[in-house]
């Protein structure tokens, strides 16, 4: 085990600051990654960093007892992490890699550009058991610190991928299209467990595209009071991917 | 009706600007909101600012048709505007203010830091209608631009007070911890339409305080994969609050 503290050069610090810009990032295909939550949480998920940064003085306990430390300054601290106030611990890591899998249910998020709302649905798919994301060309890229952050390390867990709409079509699922004010009332919504169930989710400021609406006549809206006009992206795929995780568990007590 | 559009002196730039300080805030009893969503949700409320301000040169039309108009610069948009890309709109309001209320059901939002978790949480409870929020002392302040923006204006609709432990033991509800791993499952858990529920939420950096969970037995937590360690309070609260209203809404069908 080599858990000895060792000292970054300043080339390999700039290496390191340059992958802040995303094309940076996928050519070298690493990325870091900083925050204790979302580190504790991505070792939770038994995913291993490549190597380990830790603020030199405060001597705080690395988070990986098998993984290379180095202890690096406030200043360079700042230099390599893309938050605002980096905490004292941070990783470089492989970027998430898009895998296609197979699923039951699946959320397919159009043209979500904001990191912070892409990172949440991570989250709460990881928390509700969704099987896939698939990202609509203009999504926010995955691999941003802002997305990883925000989903605390669940980029590392969901698989997901890219999905034209050819590609969407081509998975035959039974797609249904969260819209505010349309559809069926999602406390009615009931599925069969062996169905591919695709959940479209659409941006605030865009909404669902019209290519993507044209795939299906199926709608589900969230019930809530007239007093507001829509919800937040994140919160509605929370609610939905809850409603579902709850009603697939039913559907497999009572099979 | 006055919607002439006038310029505003550098004097009363700088006092606009000076609004984004909290102590200026609290002390005016004034605050610059801005984004076109913000203010159109704010203006659906029924709510009316003071002044309205828009980008010059961009010429947009005015969201409120009575209130006067002011076009200024982009550079004094930046300097009295909170947000790091301010759009085009912005208006001042009174700041909101804390109300008492008689409500069935509360959220007890216990030292919630983030203005994005506490903005969202108030723009959950307009959607799902919950009575009213209790704020324990170190809670975020309410009348911060960033509070504002995520709850979509929905500081203006939705009642909250301060309630520091004692506060909260006079109100004599019946007081329910949300909690990641204990108590009853959400799904299971219902209530008497006539109770007075106070749901209790805690941030995820300090949790509840034993103060106030020394106050009850009563705990639900949400069911979940257990990939994940806990949820973002404001997904917590979006879950529970979808889950209250339909409850009450069902509990109201069948009375």
């Amino acid at each position: 085990m080599n858990t000895e503290p060792s000292f970054l050069s300043k080339n390999r610090i700039k290496e390191l600051a340059r992958l802040k810009q995303k094309d940076n990032r996928l050519q070298e295909k690493l990325v870091v990654v900083d925050g204790f939550r979302t580190l504790e949480q991505i070792k939770f998920y038994g995913i291993n960093p490549l190597e380990q940064y830790l603020l030199e003085g405060m001597q705080p306990i690395p988070i990986w007892d098998n993984i290379p430390v180095y202890y690096i300054s406030e200043w360079d601290m700042h230099k390599i992490c893309d938050s605002e106030h980096p905490s004292g611990f941070a990783a470089l890591f492989p970027i998430p890699q898009a895998q296609k899998v197979n699923f039951n249910c699946a959320f397919y998020l159009d043209r979500i550009s904001d990191p912070g709302n892409l990172g949440s649905i991570f989250r709460i798919a990881a928390a509700f058991s969704i099987g896939t994301l698939l990202l609509s060309p203009d999504c926010v890229e995955v691999s941003s610190p802002k997305v990883i952050r925000s989903s605390s390390g669940s980029v590392y867990k969901v698989p997901f991928q890219q999905a034209n709409i050819s590609e969407l079509k081509a998975l035959k699922g039974r797609i249904i299209l969260a819209d505010a004010h349309k559809g069926q009332a999602l406390s009615k919504f009931n599925f069969q467990p062996e169905e591919k169930l695709i959940i479209v989710l659409g941006s605030e400021a865009h909404g669902i595209s019209s290519e993507v609406s044209s795939l299906t006549n199926e709608a589900l809206h969230i019930e809530m009071s007239s007093a507001i006009e829509s919800l937040n992206v994140s919160i509605s795929a929370a609610i939905i991917a809850y409603h579902l995780f709850i009603q697939r568990n039913t559907n497999n007590l009572t099979k």
